[in-house]
């Protein structure tokens, strides 16, 4: 992978500046890979206008050394966000440091100050008004959306393959094994969520994780899923029938398809996230299926499986090139049945290309 | 499950009696889970010396209505905590409320305080001094023990399995994916952690989770795993050799299954986590395997898979009949081999009862 950390490092100290950091403490994982590339599970990076510096522990001594050039690496025995702060409070010129308020515990926050000299203590750190380094992850750069692409198009072999094992009487867990079988074999790290397999009246459920239960001779079922591939996640979603559907469950798919693919022809640069939602809504709405909607439209996803934008109702952030989100809407009948179509699409400044092309007219199983 | 949740929460209003503290907020989800039954995964729980009520949001209603007993519920349309600590405020007689600091970030604590009424803003809220919780936690009930030892022996079906796939040429992750396969088939809801594979020189990385790499003629294999079943996570380690090892490596494999040995031997109601460290550690020192050895024992686990108490050097905490703890001493030796063995264990004040029964005597393959 070719990936250009330092070009990130250049764009976030850009921003540094532009707010008037001095220093930045970075102690979110999926912000510290972003950054540098490490991919350990403790890790601290601190940023300052000239320099990098990624705190971890001795375990991962040697793949620090592998993985990160856009830093020094230095090894702690513990608290590596500890010792970012004692660092940065050390460095020449930095007058003071930032953190993420939404990552950042009220404990960690306590730890750090009581590190720090008592001349310090009360003004050195202080809380980001809002993320720095999220706004940057939300926008993917063409090594991520390779990437992204790939993933994406591994979920779609997943579930063209385990089409091949629905039937009535296999236990939903035994198609979700399955899957996830699969994706391990074809390269995938793990699942980005836990596998959500939701048959019969079970498909009424928006979280209806696998169960014992055994598919219905009859009925919808509900396959929600997402691997990780090199670090990002995708994810995806695809309602079958199994058995014949009646007028009123087809006429049920037909509108949360159109719902899906209207609020997927509105996703282009530019639109506003409530405006890609009420293209979904609206549709569902005329159909009177408004009440059985009730979740947003969908989400941005990368190294992590939610990102920012939410592209929920009245959202008035934009859509901007680079950005890859989930169009997901679903309606819900309790104790009933459910239908939800989801596809990965990248933003561009001419539309949204889908990223997952499976399919999406009604399989009858 | 005939889980005493109402037991939990007696014990629980008892330590708040003896801290003084009229209200509790607790948003950790295992924290919530253990309380009160309730494995949603947005969700946050008030508890005062009279009452408890359960806060979280419309896709959970009918889940929270069958899963919690021992608290009323409440729906709400976003923000759980915030909707916990306004109810907390209002309640009669409850002056304040504490919240645990290592659970709570400084923005959610804004967020909690900007919902007060500006006269609790200053004196309401305050910071536990030490979890309440965890430490109840890590003691399990009869119920939680036999759940966990579920966990353990599904686990040990599933390093007997997976002994049927390890030989040379075979990829490290067709050997987690089948393992993975297998727990899902067998009734778990997935891992407690990343499946760890390691082979031939990989066996010397402390967390080498399973690669492409193929399993080598010749070498070590460490299979560190873990199943999440019923919510309970197990956890245990075996290191197997293919083809035949030298006296060398036998040598080293004896020391550390002595050292594993010794240590398990040392668990018992009263001892320090620190004298069961150093019976791991002090066999290996009379080896000359101590800078080998380069991370701590042991560590309690449950609805997590790391939970208090920690079996490291030094440590004074004392153990309790009821602690759930795994016993892991291991050697690494880079670009070399490495060995790790480790058991699930139970404390009773009779000594410690091993969960996972598989055999550690060096199986070659």
């Amino acid at each position: 992978m070719n990936v250009d950390h330092f070009r990130r490092i250049g764009l976030l100290r850009r921003k540094m500046t532009r707010a008037g950091l001095p220093g930045l403490l970075v102690t979110h994982l999926p912000d510290v890979r972003y950054l540098s590339g490490f991919t350990g599970s403790s890790a601290a990076l601190a940023v300052t206008r000239r320099g990098a510096r990624l705190f971890t522990d001795g375990r991962y001594k040697a793949q620090a050394a592998e993985e990160v050039r856009v830093a020094q690496v230095e090894i702690v025995s513990s608290f590596p966000a500890k010792a970012a702060v004692e660092w940065l409070a050390a460095q020449p010129g930095v007058s003071g440091a930032a953190f993420d308020p939404a990552r950042t515990t009220v404990a960690e926050l306590r730890q750090w100050k009581e590190a720090l000299p008592s001349s310090l203590r009360r003004g050195f750190l202080s809380s980001l008004p809002a993320p720095l380094v999220e706004p940057l992850r939300s926008v993917k750069d063409e090594d991520e959306l390779e990437l992204m692409i790939e993933a994406a198009l591994l979920g779609c072999r997943l579930f063209e393959h385990v089409l091949g094992v629905i039937r009535p009487g296999v236990r939903e867990v035994e198609v979700a094994a399955e899957l996830e079988h699969q994706a391990r074999l074809l390269g995938a790290e793990g699942m980005s969520f836990e596998t959500i397999v939701a048959s019969g009246v079970r498909s009424a459920l928006p979280h209806g994780r696998a169960t014992t239960a055994l598919l219905p001779r009859r009925g919808f079922v509900t396959l929600d899923f997402g691997v990780i591939l090199n670090g990002y996640c995708s994810d995806m979603t695809r309602t079958v029938f199994l058995g014949k559907p009646n007028a009123k469950e087809r006429g049920t798919y037909q509108a949360v398809l159109e719902a899906q693919e209207t609020a997927v022809a509105a996703v282009t640069a530019g639109a506003s996230c409530g405006e890609v939602d009420e293209a979904a809504r609206g549709v569902l709405r005329r159909e009177g299926l408004a009440e059985a909607f009730s979740h947003s439209t969908g989400h941005g996803l990368g190294l992590e499986i939610h990102e920012p934008p939410r592209i929920g109702a009245g959202l008035n952030s934009r859509l901007v090139p680079g950005m890859v989100i989930t169009i997901e809407p679903g309606v819900y009948f309790a104790g009933r049945f459910g239908i939800r179509i989801e596809d990965m699409v990248a933003v561009t400044a001419n539309g949204g290309q889908v990223l997952t092309p499976t399919p999406k007219a009604l399989i009858e199983l």
